[in-house]
């Protein structure tokens, strides 16, 4: 095969989602060839009035989109790329995302940067796990400020049930693969938080950072 | 033993809680005796100024509640009883609860009343199933209207992608028990609305209409 | 069949275990028949310098066992009977036995129970969920007076990794089936324990509150 | 050991298949060793009366088959050969295939092909997931031309029983192993297909576009 | 609440199913109550142009059912009621159905009765399980005029992969709840039937005769 | 429906299968109705020269069978009947059943009356868990006696590993659902079984005593 | 650590096990070092009265072990060394062997391996999976000389069922990790094994060819 | 991005924790970046009189631990290292830690080097598996001096069983991933642990040698 598909014989773009549901289009990066990434953002080129966000793109899907929009923004920890790069003015209540652990950084940066590329202002907690209670305590000045509250654990996934019975703000759960043995790949953490005692929890899926980040923006929408 | 224990020997009333998070304290009543029960409820007599609500209630344990609390309001379908029963004036935005199908009403009705005691106004959208799109399509003005949106569904639990896709809300995805088979009481739905394709989807546990009419008016507060 | 089976046709009673690891003997009654128990129970009349607990007993194995043994102890709440009913005279360090809420009650007693009756010091402390940190902070004197804790917990089973975090003594996890739906008869609450992110927690059978209060005892002992 | 094994060893090719059952035989090359899968091919150059279709096979797989076979024809993408190459003059009813996303490529183009070099003229539809209702709408007079539908899908698996509701044709939903975490390399997908609320949906194993394809070709006979 | 909800507080009746996809509705009993079937056999009343089935309803369901259509037939095995009464003239293609053991004969004749309503001519062929291949052998003429197979199978499941081996048809396994043990329920003949080594099996939920029997007819469809 | 079913419509009896394999037809109770296994019962009378095992027979069961067989010797622990109720002069090994604790009982005496039934001598060990290792270590000779042992076991599993250690006879592990919590039913134990870190073990289903029982005179024929 | 550990610091070889079982002692490569594998090797040279199988040896296992012990026989396929080489002279029982398919190839070779070691005379019967009947029915003569028989199996593991129908010995399932999707790496075809509808079948751990001809050497004892 | 982030970006070390719980500080390597980790070892330079040990650490891991802490004690088989590297003297009870098998000997040591960090005099006893009893109950004398045993297996996890039945301390069961098939990672010893029969035995998570030691050294306390 001599010539590349052409974009419309594997990705039907969704430009017209912005305008439809208010918020960004986003390109999920794993499982698609680097061709294919290229050719998406190809296309892209010719609508700069929208953001895209390229998520969980492995180094060479970067290199394919930065060559096809040189200016795009990579942050390698949290594995996204946003097109064009300039994050909006923010707008509405504030993100606040929190992190267990150390081990938890590359998932909370995605979703702390997804919501400040959807208008929000964001503030990132880092390492606080319920090992060392002293740690979330003293954060709680800042933490209700929030409007909405992102808490990313893996392990006992205990955090935002604590979290959550400090705040009136919702929290939005967010379970990380981090761990071993019966971890599970963060299902161990996914079921702690679906069982939260504490109400005002909603929990999205194992590492989606980027659903995180997306749904806090909703929440705290102007 | 001839004496009963008294409530302190099971239970440690968190009466802080309305004014250190803003809500109504809640309890839930599956897995306590009818006995503790009848025990907090009278212990609540004496503070009428909280808004208490018991959650999975038998008939036995409402009969037993009321008569501590007579003029306590109980829901039967959604097994809620609220004490004092009356709802507060709402304030916020609007909470939209959408179940699939009929069988997903108790689950649904659980969600709409603690969101309308919570102080929020709310709609309820029965048996719109993806089976027949045109029914959800044709509520679009509704679902448009809401400031976040909880969608019930049981068996494959698709509805909360669907929806989610329609509008800027948030969605509160409620996985019902509702099924057979490998509908495994719901994990199948609750499986289904963790993997959203559409972003802007949360989750709480199966059955936990409790929790998700909690999380929309927090979401919706204002 | 005229005659019921003698007792060596079912059990071979290990009289020797007292001696030979040091603590009594128990039946665990639940699949065994009430014959079987009553057998059980008329076989040790000739024992008595062997403190015998009957764990999960019924109300009708409860009657049965009376029958031979009319001074055994029955705890309703705990499920447990002791015979000879005498508690021994404490020796060793403090167990603790704390209880995330009040329907953990059961297994928290069960616990409580067996500890005193293997010879040490027990303390319960009740309905000190994660939900409001205050009230396990409020008993932090206590807790660290301990030789060991029995943490019991259901839903999201985070109270261990707290409690662990806050002391220097071991903590035996003990989840219960407490909870619905992602609860999974408290699977959840045991993979989050199994996770703890604090050190110092292990973990027993989902309700096994006699296990849990068995090693409580050996970890305490003198 | 100098020679390698004769075929006979390892397999007992069912040429009689396509007689007895009416389609081709099929070679799956995961599992077997690129020597096996050589041997095979060998053995079947003196059969050009029985198309065979040679299913994941991998680049050494392609390799060593069109050694022997060297007009095969290799869909990389598929990862499928078929010897003699031509395919047959379609009868039948038409199949359309449909993919939710970019990512489900793979699978949904071996059903396509299987389906093909069984005898029925096929049709490709791309990313049109419920994410984006318009985009599968768009296509409703292409679904009800269909005499049977595949819908491959992964993550939330949603797509089938949105299209089974719109159409009169069975649907023969293919989950795939496309998304993350709780997508559990496709179980989830296929938990919601089993599900369906939408009668006329049965279900392949996870990433069979192979069997897809043939189950279509066979409800599509003429 | 003196008065009973209307119908239109529950269910949103698809009457249009039947024009838009050209089968019957149909209406899952079970999770409904049996005020909720009352009032929607009452609602359907006026139109006998479309067949309605009741599908899973116990006894108080079908009491109910046919107090308001008195003429409803109903089949105690299958759990099936049909209104009105008449099997359509049949159309299109043989729908054979098979069960492995006396056990899976709800199941079975549930799917057969409901492709018998959706207008085809069925067979029904009982225990004939694959410990005994005699049995399934001795049916091969019958098996071989079908134009699709439904095989209902617990237990290890296997029918379905020896059956699709021996014919042209395409088969529609559907796994039940037979079995005990490591059958979880229908899990493992799930699982084989997923798994099928024959092409040309596809597969329903567990239990899911209507499913089953719905897909079979419109794939004998004229 | 006035007349009851004929049994040729829901069973096809295997009469053939002593001749063919060499050993009695059995009749698996649960899931049949009672109409279907009196049939089946009376359907046997002309057929004395066939030794008939009801396994998992209730008492309603039990009853209607001895209507029919009046003669037919039950065993109420195992849930067993057998007609004509004389058991066969024994021949081949001898096979040894052991029960890890009291509550395996009705399981370990399924297994020793079927393979009684199917013509071996066997002997009947009880209550020797791997708690109290001086039990089974006293009982030594008789298993080196056995030409095959039957182990069942509940809870941890542990025994079947143990035995085999011991013995060069083959063990056939055999799971019972005794346990509580993370049993599950006895698949804690199944997996124990399975992964047996002593050769010579091989596994049945959970509590399937009729299995283990079969496989054990067979394993010991003459 | 300029020393390597003495053998004694990580294993205790067992070489009073042929006497005590009368069977080879079995090393398990998987998960030991080389260095560990080697000394193992180096610890036996000294007693060749012993044979010794090294099972799952990769091929830096065998290199190593074959420095030690230059006239070890190594199987590539069944990656399985035997020290001293010789086959024992036959005794007992015939062993047959059956795989499903050429991917099976490996555990089944293993297992007839094994049993050779142990002293059966063997047979190996490849790729007659239920698919097409036909070629497990051309071999039925020599599975009725069998005293046992094992069938490997991955995907549905149907096939232990349709041979035990077919036979009067004792049936070895050992299922494999052939397959994809909800193949589960093996788990479906251990659990229709385990479900099997025809007695006289037991089951060992996926890929466990060793466990399976070890135990089929014991059945088939003289 | 110039600069490394500073180690406060990503981690709040809890310096105070050897103050509060007694215990020294550990860093959790996997999942941590290696310029993580090294910015962590730098930080903790200034603070030798914590002890701090580094677990999970990968050979680049341990290299940039030992460029920043050059006399840092590493042990390569533990994956474990520790700073300062001097071991403390020991007080309290005995630990004694068992491994079932060779290849649970990383796991094993990880537990016994930690419980030696932590201040305890420890034994290792190895390769001691049931499939041998004679192995363990040669060690009967030492294992009766422990004040706390750590059971180390993989497969099927019946030693801590055994070992339990046998003394009177306590036991920490600790399951290890050694195994294949059915042994699923580690989650069937965690099963056949959680179930033991015999009291005194609690459970820390698959491979967990380091919690498991620092559980041990809490219980052995003075």
């Amino acid at each position: 095969m001599a010539e590349p598909d052409p974009v419309t014989a594997y990705a039907d773009l969704d430009l017209g989602r912005a305008a439809r549901r208010g918020y960004p289009e986003a390109i999920y990066c794993e499982g698609k060839s680097v061709e294919q990434v290229a050719g998406i953002a190809a296309a892209l080129r010719a609508h700069p009035e929208v953001t895209t966000l390229f998520t969980r793109a492995s180094a060479e899907h970067a290199q394919a989109i930065q060559l096809e929009l040189p200016d795009a923004a990579y942050d390698v920890t949290a594995r996204l790329l946003a097109w064009p790069p300039q994050l909006p003015k923010p707008s509405g209540g504030l993100v606040v995302v929190v992190a267990a652990g150390t081990s938890d950084q590359p998932v909370a940066r995605e979703a702390q940067l997804t919501a400040a590329y959807l208008g929000r202002s964001t503030e990132l907690i880092m390492d606080v796990g319920v090992a060392g209670l002293h740690r979330i305590l003293a954060r709680l000045d800042l933490l209700r400020e929030a409007r909405v509250i992102v808490v990313a654990a893996g392990m006992d996934g205990a955090l935002p049930s604590v979290v959550a019975g400090l705040v009136s703000a919702p929290v939005v759960a967010l379970p990380t693969s981090v761990g071993y043995g019966a971890a599970f790949g963060g299902i161990a953490a996914l079921l702690t938080m679906l069982n939260s005692c504490s109400p005002g929890v909603s929990v999205v899926n194992i590492d989606n950072g980027y659903g995180a980040g997306h749904l806090a923006a909703q929440i705290a929408a102007p």
